[in-house]
């Protein structure tokens, strides 16, 4: 409560095609998916309204399931009515798929306990527009037992330096990773990875060093020194942001952990 | 021939991504499909190059197999060469998916026998970014049987006045009709519909205004008579173009008409 007005939180599940944005963050002069809502949520309260994130994407990257949250001041609406009432604002590259009332003090970014990321790939010598801008074009079919056989070398808290871009300024390397493994959907191959946080551009590391290890025959033993090296130069190239998403937000704290 | 250079006849399949492009159709000053093909065709050529296509797509529409051909004067590449040296000179949103060497007097739009359009529908309450782009979401689950009530109405020689727009210049309005349905893929409800030709957004008008006759519950009769009234006016609304396709351009002449 502020002014002496109660506000609701609304926790908020969101989707998003990262193509045509700047990123998550909020930025003078620049299309960004927090500026987009936060411009709806501000024309829906007469007011500004801050819009926090379970977390930042980088330009170019898409969510599945975002998760954000916000105070709100419009005590006749209903929580789940800000699903067609933002929708009706936004555009059409992002949408609110559900609302609900959470309890005051839920962050989305500090409440969060496990996040997942998919990188899809496209394996096929030809693509189309609609899967392009949706995954990156490998162009080949790699051997999906050897890329499991290195994922699962992505298990528990680990120091994750070599997959860090020079000068990241976090305050330690280490991540929790819960889940990590390779496995093919219709007709694409996907790259899935869970941890409790992730280094900037982390995935997209992994993901590029992965494929590219593949596709230079190197052994399990090979791609666990490249980890123990904590040296971004071992790492193979930066995957692409057109194949990640943001997948999921796990705010429950059971975390299933596969060793 | 012409300035006695021999020139040989290539035959492209191509896939596109509509959103972005003001149709296909080549304009000054404008972002068509044609125009950025035969940019990149002059690069190639480093001279003008005319790109025949199958027919024209609106703003918007998109496309899984269009087909256009074009005379080239380059003797030194193998005619599969275009698909990676045009893809390398155009935008992602336009995807050469084949090229040969066809016949001398191959017209793509002239030689084309049947065309078939998709329309695609999310029916789902909530829909994400990457459904929206290529879907219409209508929001609801219609009756997919008596949608292909209306769609048996759909075939043979028939006068499409009803479905052509207010002022539509062409000669005649009989277009022959082999294929009109409905069906369900993944969980996207699908209209897919094949004639000789079409009229100006008729395969649009079509979609529009079987959906919304089948959520008035007009029976088979109703429909009968929109299409017997020969009146725009009868029509419903036209579908918006992001749910349409063009699929696939048959030259083969062998026709199998399902009555």
């Amino acid at each position: 409560m502020r002014d002496g007005v109660p506000r609701r939180n609304i926790k908020l599940l969101l989707s998003y095609d990262g193509t045509d944005f700047l990123g998550w963050q909020r930025q003078e002069r620049s299309r960004t998916v927090q500026g987009v809502i936060e411009k709806a949520l501000e024309k829906l309260h007469k007011r500004p309204v801050a819009l926090a994130g379970s977390g930042r994407t980088d330009t170019g990257v898409h969510a599945a399931g975002q998760v954000a949250n916000f105070y709100t001041s419009i005590d006749s609406m209903e929580a789940g009515r800000f699903v067609p009432a933002l929708n009706s604002l936004l555009p059409r590259d992002v949408r609110v798929l559900e609302a609900c009332q959470t309890r005051d003090d839920f962050h989305a970014r500090f409440d969060a306990r496990l996040r997942t990321y998919r990188y899809f790939f496209i394996t096929r010598t030809h693509a189309v527009p609609w899967e392009l801008r949706y995954a990156w074009h490998i162009r080949r079919q790699p051997d999906i037992q050897r890329l499991n056989q290195y994922a699962r070398l992505f298990r528990g808290e680990m120091d994750c330096t070599s997959f860090a871009v020079p000068g990241d300024k976090s305050k330690s390397r280490c991540r929790y990773i819960s889940g990590c493994c390779f496995f093919v959907e219709r007709d694409r191959l996907v790259f899935e990875i869970s941890a409790n946080a992730f280094l900037w551009r982390m995935v997209r590391s992994i993901a590029g060093t992965l494929i590219r290890s593949e596709g230079k025959g190197l052994s399990t033993g090979d791609v666990r020194e490249i980890i123990a090296g904590r040296n971004y130069a071992l790492a193979g190239p930066t995957a692409p942001p057109e194949g990640l998403f943001l997948w999921d937000i796990d705010y429950s704290g059971k975390i299933v952990i596969n060793l």
